[in-house]
């Protein structure tokens, strides 16, 4: 059989790394900042990568930022801080199956919130928030993980006032921020919120290589101040070797032409396989995605997907079943990740697909 | 003034730490190995590093390896496996200042065992034993941080015994085994134990640089694969970029190199302020290092090292009062690290001590 064609991983293939670029950039890191990227640092990590990031995003003091190893682990140090046994914390359905493990590893009680095409029903947090308090609202806005909607610019104001009045936080988990896949990235609801009642993280797994586990949490000086104490408690600093690098390839423009190509190669390989699905399993329902990794897919009513990718791993082709990222439900639902998939090859893993899908109907009583 | 001479933090000073060798390293890496130093790996980090630090270990299985971010995650993700509130846990006293904390946070009963010149007392945690079940027992058995000391081969034998009768875990944390400065490396718990009870953590901080933040954990695998779990679950996979480049440094034999090289300085930073301490500081007791980074050393009765710290730092040298590294008591001793203090700068350091030593005395009542 030929090789499986994964759409499992929200992890891009290796031929878009830049790897020359960043090989590169270790040179220039280790021969002008060696001093901090081989030493010892604080909670906060490299404190250039933090001015850099605060100057990123617009007028953000760099007291308010703290560098960690991956945007995960902000989550996880924030969840943490945050939750304790019984804890609100509200959470989009589907969202990112590590966020629901932590939270409930803390024993948050996990308030659901559906996502809409156009991001977070609004509507339905706020019906949440009369049944009574709620810590965080936890929210991927760009190119969600795994639902690929992105949230709009009047839920976001819309977001940052109901947390001004009903004081809880939002937490915003953005790593897929600057892939959108034409215009400029929309704005923050850090950047909306006058209240100081919004947590940022992002990452440069995405717009540089995973492998570097560089990300970053944005907040209230005060809190990151706490988090970052914390951090220095658990691992003294976080990674100053990868994070010289990152920052020489942030200073030295790289990062830019960098994003440009990854976002033409992403938008290629979304197009592909929409174009396929469209082909191939024309019952599917999704969200075109308007950047980042993933599309989330609906197929009819009755379909189970964890069924579904044990027949297709026999097919040659792998992808998440919609359960992994619920709480309840989404037996019929699924995530395609097209990261990891050329263009060329999208759509011989749709067709794996949509084999599967007819064998496992012809196998199942009717 | 002229500037501080600070033999406060553990880590070394810059013109000890092997940049060119780590670029170098990271031409290599990013060279050869760079589709796994820029994607994600999973919990346990870069499989071939996992090899590397079993066969430096004798025939460890690479399985009962995982690489942190840093050793001192190794232990934060150990105690939150191993620790619930009331959990009964030996610590050396003094011992390293972060572990206490660690395990306070976590609710652990402290129970206390001296240490002697060849290490913890073995009979006091004999007598400890016998008052109730002990979980696990933390012990830093080479160049002691902040004791200086090292655990005689006889102790190691008897604790690895002990830990099999009782059925406690041994966590040999060993950040400093590599660093003699005479003669090969003592063997490791982890060496001499038959019965799958040692835990064994180490570093390259202080082979390599703090920067790299790569340690590791070695243990039975069953435990090391529910600990590499844990880490996927809070940071995916530890630094890839980071290992790799460490990896080419061991396989490269530019480790070794540098260890040769780090050894020769501590051991004359170490020398050059013991001879200080002796002429100039005479009431002072301590045991002289065999290797590391640290010297603790005991004065008069009566004298309390918080008040020397700030009327040191007044005379511009610092170091860190003994108090920090204990659950009671050592009010009259201190932490030196000469890790950070040039050889020919250690006797300025220790004039200063004494200086403010005398200066505490004239001002205290009699």
């Amino acid at each position: 059989m030929a090789d499986t064609i994964s759409f499992a991983r929200g992890a891009p293939s290796t031929d878009i790394l830049p790897h020359e670029q960043v090989r590169e950039a270790a040179q220039r890191a280790l021969t002008d900042d060696w001093q901090t990227a081989l030493s010892y640092g604080v909670g906060i990590g490299h404190p250039g990568l933090c001015k850099w990031v605060a100057e990123r995003h617009g007028d953000v003091d760099p007291a308010q930022v703290m560098i960690t190893n991956g945007s995960l682990e902000a989550g996880a140090l924030l969840f943490a801080h945050l939750v304790k046994p019984g804890t609100r914390v509200a959470v989009e359905q589907p969202t990112y199956d590590r966020t629901l493990l932590l939270l409930q590893q803390l024993g948050a009680e996990l308030v659901p919130i559906p996502l809409e095409a156009d991001g977070l029903d609004v509507g339905a947090l706020e019906g949440a928030l009369s049944e009574g308090p709620i810590e965080f609202v936890h929210v991927i806005p760009n190119a969600h993980n795994p639902a690929g909607c992105t949230l709009s610019v009047e839920k976001r104001r819309r977001l940052v006032q109901l947390a001004a009045e009903h004081d809880f936080w939002v937490f915003e988990d953005d790593p897929y921020r600057e892939l959108p896949f034409e215009g400029e990235p929309l704005e923050t609801m850090l950047s909306l919120d006058g209240a100081g009642k919004v947590l940022h993280a992002s990452s440069f797994s995405k717009t540089v290589s995973p492998g570097v586990r560089v990300g970053y949490l944005i907040g209230p000086a005060e809190e990151v101040a706490k988090l970052s104490k914390r951090a220095n408690e658990l691992y003294i600093s976080p990674n100053m070797l990868a994070e010289s690098i990152v920052l020489e390839l942030c200073t030295s423009g790289v990062l830019d032409q960098n994003i440009a190509f990854v976002k033409g190669e992403l938008k290629a390989r979304c197009e592909a396989l929409v174009e396929a699905l469209r082909e191939k399993i024309p019952e599917a329902v999704f969200v075109v995605p308007q950047g980042g990794y993933f599309l989330w897919l609906d197929l009819a009513e009755g379909t189970d997907t964890k069924s579904l990718l044990a027949e297709s791993k026999g097919e040659g082709v792998s992808f998440v079943a919609g359960p992994d990222f619920m709480i309840d439900g989404g037996e019929n639902s699924l995530r395609l990740s097209f990261a990891p998939v050329p263009a060329d090859v999208a759509g011989e893993g749709v067709a794996r697909i949509a084999t599967a899908l007819d064998k496992l109907r012809a196998g199942s009583p009717a």
